[in-house]
């Protein structure tokens, strides 16, 4: 019975992958710039492997960063925040058909920092779209079927294309108690700080986001958040006025102003990754105040989807455009715009 | 009665006071710089003061610093580890003839940090023999009594000398939880170095301390703690071997080792202050390597009295030489050489 049932499903496995084509549509990141292949290798999946096909993705600062040659130059295909379904997994049939968002980074599983539940920072590690490994901007990608979480019904498509930068914004609840008393600033009103302005205010704490643009605090009033102006920081709150500062801007220069607002003792989160140098920082006044510098990068998937699902944590305000695939080329360059929020990729 | 007994309260405060001398002998540095001078005016107590005759000194890396011209240009009596007798506090006649230590920051008592608790971060304060405020390489010192703890029989002059330096060193278990399974780095085996690395045993992690100096390395070993070579470190331990680095070298060069050694996801504390430029710090790597970077300064002085009373913290092995206060030039010349530990100034 047994093998009559594994010959079933390896030929239902066989007629499905033969449907699948062989090449398909791809945002590559080249030597020579951005490029839109209409006939890129379509991955395969091996044992453990899932083939998604993307429904919609997002683009990121991290993407732009990319680009402008952070990490020294990734070549491949561009993307990490997406939705998509399951259509190959590899003698796990229950998975196909599965509506799926899927964490990005995959470690070696072997080193000492896998072995201490350490994998998202294994030093062998890909990072889809980011290191060694092929990205959302794509009709198809490649994860373990272990990066998987399952999408329930209540998160449309528009939200769960959210759940990665959401749970990055959850990230700093991970490793940080943020009391309902505390004084917190978030330093940036993009894609990334509007969120984790949201998730701030989950804490109830008291919260001040200070931005740009005048549209992008309006959002945030909307959600009952207060914003001011980045010009205004430093006399509307003044120096040592915050117990926790998130740095979001994307930019060096938010360290120093994050620097200025926090007090001592407190802590400032560090959000923003970019190409180029980072600004000086003077350690020995990080050791007579007693600062805590906090690095901050991926988070956890689970509860992400859960806030999204319940309508605590807001997306729809944060979408600025939607492209095509075919027009991806153009969907980036629209993301790297002033005052432009969250760009779609809809295959 | 009560306005006999503050008549005869009065009078022998005023008979006291008539014994002090008008003035005394104080290591100064001038904007010429170190000078012993003879002739220095005794400082007198206010209300809530204490003038303390000092017993026993120490010379403190921070000292040095300052001779260097750290902070920019302190000018006054140098020395904040110290010992002493209490000589004058008006209207608080049971802490006359008190042996203390003292700690060393001053706020000025009513701006929103000293509000907080956060006194001994006040932008306005003074600093024993750091900033504003005469310190303890002389015959006298002043302090508020608020700052001053008693220090019990069963510690001699020799250990409390150490009580500031055991609480900075403490000051890192206030601040951060290290498990008993907690693998912890401790760079730098000088003065502060040897403390820190005696308070993480207390803890039970497993610790290596690392160091230039084999006979400094000797006394950690006879402490039951393990030392290594600066050379060895990165080949012994290996990258990303530590959960947590302490990082006490004194050196701007401490930074980066500690960064190489210091796991993704943990914790470098940062001890050291010096004269001159921070090292470049890659932002960028912080954020993706999620690492906390937490400085540390002064801590608190009961619990570092009471390790001392008890003996689980032991320094007879860290004097390396006495000088009397007339030779206190020559004493922080001695401290300033490589290979010295703690050197005492006796008054």
């Amino acid at each position: 019975m047994r093998k009559m049932a594994e010959y079933a499903e390896s030929s239902r496995q066989q007629m499905r992958e033969a449907e699948l084509p062989v090449t398909m549509r791809a945002l590559r990141l080249t030597g020579s710039g951005l490029l839109f292949d209409a006939r890129y290798p379509r991955p395969a999946a091996s044992a453990g492997d899932a083939v998604v096909e993307v429904t919609l993705a997002g683009v990121c600062a991290t993407d732009l960063a990319l680009v402008d040659g952070y990490k020294g130059g990734y070549r491949g295909v561009l993307g990490h925040e997406f939705v998509g379904q399951v259509v190959e997994a590899p003698g796990q049939p229950e998975w196909l058909g599965q509506r799926v968002a899927g964490e990005l980074n995959i470690g070696c599983g072997e080193c000492s920092l896998c072995r201490r539940g350490l994998g998202k920072h294994c030093r062998q590690r890909e990072s889809l779209g980011i290191v060694g490994r092929d990205g959302a901007f794509a009709d198809y990608l490649r994860l373990p079927l272990a990066n998987l979480h399952r999408v329930p019904d209540e998160v449309s498509d528009e939200q769960a294309v959210f759940v990665e930068p959401v749970a990055a914004a959850l990230e700093i609840l991970e490793q940080l108690h943020v009391a309902p008393s505390s004084k917190v600033v978030v330093l940036g009103a993009g894609r990334l700080g509007l969120l984790i302005a949201q998730v701030m205010a989950l804490t109830g704490c008291e919260l001040t986001l200070v931005g740009r643009n005048p549209d992008k605090l309006a959002i945030a009033r909307g959600w009952g958040i207060e914003g001011i102006e980045a010009g205004q920081a430093h006399v509307t709150l003044g120096a040592d006025a915050a117990d926790i500062v998130i740095e979001a801007t994307g930019a060096p220069s938010g360290f120093a102003l994050g620097r200025e607002l926090v007090r001592p003792g407190g802590t400032l989160v560090l959000k923003s990754t970019y190409a180029g140098e980072s600004p000086p920082i003077d350690l020995s006044h990080i050791v007579v105040d007693e600062i805590r510098i906090l690095g901050s990068r991926c988070g956890p998937f689970a509860p992400a989807i859960q806030l999204l699902a319940s309508g605590r944590i807001r997306v729809h305000e944060l979408i600025s455009a939607e492209f095509p695939l075919v027009e991806a080329v153009a969907a980036l360059r629209r993301a790297s715009q002033p005052g432009v929020l969250k760009v779609l990729i809809r295959p």
